[in-house]
């Protein structure tokens, strides 16, 4: 399970659009420590749009103690620093999220912990953490808004996750992968490549990686029918 | 080169975020075209932070077509649908973003287009588009704000980039995409299909998603190119 805590946040409209965000990548845990406004304000509701439900069951706590408790691993987020301390020394997001994208079907707690807008988490609020994570930015301006980082770490976690779960969804149902495959190897064979199966493979690579429904199978598999049909009216190809 | 084109946005909130996440991934041209608000308000000053320079060098377009001239690729981003039409049934965005990411260090243009907030882009100006994409949400609730959707593209193609910069050479320097795309048209246009138009589209997805290394696009290109010239021999086809 994923868990999202906001350490003293200032602008109700971070507040609504993380409520919102979390609706959109189906995560419902919504803790808010020592908000700085009040957090369920019409401004507040009037971002959460239809996370409107996530917003209203928010847990507001008195430190960031009772917001993580029973938390089997806490991540805190930091923007990109120079210092050189190992708390602000993270991993980037991309690097861990196939690792922490498994709480999204876990019964164990992960708290993803995010600072106030102007400063962030303060070094003893880091050190309550087990992985410090930070977004890949450009280095011209690393500082992401509040918001947008939390839509960026759920996104990341959420697609990590979806990937692990169906690593491809190909499934030609109607269209026999036989027919295909024969269509593949006569067009392979009508062309002039050289390393004809090695070609054949690499075309059957980019089907299989690239198709996703079955009308787009259909589609590749008309035109190919028909560029093979016409040179077949001029008889066999000279190789 | 990355483009963003913001078509009709209604607040200022967005506007200025869109030019503060820019500058969070190092993108620089931004189009907005026939803005709904003031794009250079002071609400929009407020939320653009250290992209203000952004911001205001933005150029306002009448049109579409005045905001994606001169850009080799087009990318319209779409919320989840079911419908039927290979407008509205687009690639992921994490299936496509290896290839998108190339355009960061490329003099080409690419553009993504993003919809007004309430309802997103039309089919005519989607159709404007070579790729169709989404973002991967839940599916009880799809509808992400604007201004996350641009952050959450921009995130995932900037760490795509610099991935690619460090571990992989996946870089098709000696073919064109432009190439590809002439050459995909050409073999669309010489089949019998219905939707021709939808029928390149699925393709060029297909395509997208599927290629991953040089080799793999010369071979494709290799039998397409070689099937388009054979049928060339037996003079225009019937349509």
């Amino acid at each position: 399970m994923i868990r999202i805590v906001l350490v003293e946040p200032h602008y109700p409209a971070n507040i609504g659009s993380v409520a919102r965000l979390m609706k959109n990548f189906g995560v419902r845990d919504l803790y808010i420590v020592n908000p700085k406004t009040d957090p369920f304000s019409s401004e507040s509701r009037k971002y959460a749009m239809h996370g409107l439900d996530i917003l209203l069951s928010a847990r507001v706590a008195a430190s960031l103690d009772e917001a993580i408790e029973g938390s089997s691993l806490v991540v805190a987020t930091t923007g990109n620093t120079t210092e050189k301390s190992s708390l602000r020394t993270p991993s980037y997001l991309h690097e861990v999220s196939e690792f922490l994208s498994k709480y999204y079907s876990s019964p164990d707690t992960i708290s993803l912990v995010f600072g106030r807008e102007p400063s962030g988490l303060t070094n003893e609020e880091i050190s309550k953490a087990d992985i410090t994570l930070t977004i890949l930015t450009h280095h011209e301006y690393t500082s992401l808004n509040l918001s947008h980082a939390v839509g960026i770490v759920l996104y990341e976690l959420f697609v990590k996750w979806k990937e692990k779960e169906t690593l491809y969804s190909y499934t030609p149902t109607n269209v026999s992968f036989l027919h295909v495959k024969k269509l593949l190897k006569e067009a392979v064979y009508k062309s002039s490549m050289r390393e004809k199966e090695d070609v054949y493979r690499m075309m059957n690579a980019i089907l299989v990686r690239g198709v996703r429904t079955e009308r787009e199978l259909k589609a590749f598999i008309g035109v190919l029918s028909k560029l093979i049909g016409g040179t077949n009216k001029t008889g066999p190809e000279k190789e």
